[in-house]
């Protein structure tokens, strides 16, 4: 099988620089060009500045970039007919609005989180909030991050708790804090706590807790390489897609 | 809704007390009889040590006994055309036959293991390890029980493998010692782990190792009554339903 | 080596219970006697309501019964000079003051958590804070208990997070809650996480996370058994200790 | 307070590269010359091909070396009277014995593994098991490794079992497989498993399991850095110390 040939968006940006490292030492996936605002001769493969000038043949664009790049980029996409696996976040109202137009016309593919595994975290928690809750078993996640980070719970928690409220028709509620009341618990909430420390790159733990046994989903994140090999997943499942809008829970099927 | 009636074959055992306990404190089943080769007087409801002297009403039969106790059993179900919740192993193959041969006439439910969270962990490794396995990512399985079990691994450990192998098309080997030889692992294998120590009731986690990312499935039992109250749940499951053979899987759903 | 002989104060409570059903089966403990408001008939063992009847011969005390009992029982043990092992919580500042004083008389153990485990994890986390929280590692705490529980965190949380701020200094403050501030670690907090949900009986982690490792210290309860065993090894290590006020860091050595 | 001084020793390999590029960012140690078989143009700071070029004025010598470059190096460091923290493995007896003679003369530093945390560990698996093995529980390790690891148990799961032994005098032995015999658990053995997979960077969990409690120690490494940041704190140590052999129990104090 040939390789799937990637013209890289944001190449020189940290997660443009991991993907390159791990497309090196591939046998799925290739890096044919890169776009970014300067070429700092970092890669083998030929570095655009203006994507005009960039003709390689390619399967799909992958894009790590920023917000205000993104226009561009769709505009690049569009008219190379290109499928674009879209990792930036942060988008305007009316960037989303000009992704969705676009996906009528080539297929796209975002998601709120490029891992494999924690996309896979999401469906599992899923399946086991429909079995586990409706038999009484109380939801709690545990999200633990480094030192550094200022928001709590992290939104990996928020969109795992959102993935298991969906298919509990949103009857539940978040409780992020239990100090600060002296209550027992309500049935219909889900727990989530925070931890902070070291360098942590990312642990998320969901328990479903019953009377005398207790099941648990974990996801541990060691680098973030992972968001990196998701979005090279991604781009060989784009590339002989038809147009629409796509996320990783299509890529895990 | 009105409570299920159970009839308890073999109430005096542990698992007979356990479920007594439990569904008289219960919204939703109630023991409304008692079958075993003694009455001792444990009970509020009446005891019978001759099947055919126990001509209460009732919506099913629950059973935790002996293996030669099935046999009539399986004639008294038959006989009062009562739905029932096998869940003595052990059982020759000439009873297993007639197991299936009686569920043509009454739904009968059987399974490797009554416990809710167990059953739901059997489905999620499944659906994990036909997400995860075919990404690369290797399967191990580690699990803990008390100092006085004398086999290893665990009969739910292999099931939980069992479980997984299925999906992956039987393409995986089991892996129970890797002290023993000096070599890299090989993918298509999924090792199995067991540590004994304490009176540690039964913990199963199962790993899911990609790069840079951990995906665990796990599950603590604290107490036996998990077993009880697995066949609580499938007491109002099989009540209303066609004959034919059942497993945990359908009450989970 | 003979038993250590108890008399059981409040042998008809939760705790006296389990202590009356481990020490049948102990071969260092026996129960020779029990103190009560009631003979309930539940023992083989006698059982007295008023102390004065109780000349017993005896090694030890235990007791777990209600703060307005303690008042007689520290008359009884003053009077028939025996070792008390004090597991009743909720004493008053008298009653706190009284058992100094006779504590010059007999010995007397009493401790905020009877269990063995809990108590090394006490000694572990104070000797691990020592030697990590010197070199930047960060302290968190997590405990997870039942859904019934009013308050948090848990009592054996904060004597943890105690047993560790007493090597450091007091010089850490404890954050309770981390979602409702968006501000970055401060280095001299020990974060404390409370997850309650079905009946779990209790579990303590604590996390020291340095860069690029985590230590990690966790104690789980299966039952409150464990409190029974702390308070039968502490009987048998008091009996031919002098006068004085021991805890069972003592017994733990 | 003015930074340590290091020669690094073996500058150009992989863990030579982690420690200069984490002394780079330290506020307690810096680098000021190399030493390695060629001059890479990697760093900032000079390094010499041939010690006796090596006039640059240090505190102390990290080595991350080889074993045959080992016997220069202890010349180079008595030459200088510099202190040495000597990282390399797999040393001969003859090269053993004459760090023995060197230490003598300079301060000498060497350790199984130089990571705080895993020394930290050891330590308090000793505590715990002189305290808990001798009431009863069971001690269980488990590890995790990546998949390319080809022996088992690591290296430091044994040095942890062996921490564990020597307060126990060495009176347990060590059970790698469970799985190819049917008996119970001897309370005099360690447990010791074994889990591969993916690209762990090392993983070990130690267990005391009592009845119905089990404490556990847990050590996470994320990346190879916490060697490099150990012997960094080494050298600190080290640095103003007397001749004589240190280990990391030393600096951990």
């Amino acid at each position: 099988m040939s390789k799937t040939k990637i013209i890289m968006h944001g190449c020189n940006g940290a997660m443009g620089q991991v993907i390159s490292r791990l497309a090196a030492q591939s046998d799925s996936v290739e890096i044919v060009a890169g776009l970014d605002i300067a070429d700092k001769g970092l890669y083998e493969y030929p570095v655009f500045v203006n994507p005009v000038d960039c003709q390689v043949e390619a399967d799909v664009i992958v894009d790590f970039s920023v917000a205000k790049a993104v226009d561009g980029l769709l505009t690049f996409a569009l008219e190379r007919k290109l499928p674009l696996v879209l990792c930036t976040t942060g988008l305007s109202e009316a960037q989303l609005k000009r992704v969705g137009e676009v996906s009528e016309t080539i297929p796209v593919l975002k998601s709120a989180n490029m891992s494999l595994g924690v996309n896979t975290v999401f469906k599992l928690v899923a399946a086991a909030a429909k079995i586990l809750a409706h038999s009484g078993y109380d939801i709690e996640i545990v999200e633990k991050h480094h030192n550094q980070k200022l928001d709590a719970p992290s939104g990996t928690a928020l969109a795992i708790a959102d993935a298991m409220n969906e298919v509990l028709n949103h009857e539940y509620t978040y409780k992020l804090d239990r100090s600060s009341t002296r209550e027992k618990r309500d049935p219909k909430e889900i727990g989530i706590q925070s931890v902070r420390g070291g360098n942590i790159v990312g642990e998320h733990e969901v328990l479903f807790c019953g009377t005398d046994e207790v099941v648990e989903i974990r996801h541990t994140a060691y680098s973030k390489a992972i968001f990196a090999k998701g979005a090279m997943e991604a781009a060989v499942f784009l590339k002989d897609k038809k147009p629409g809008l796509y996320t990783m829970a299509d890529v895990i099927g």
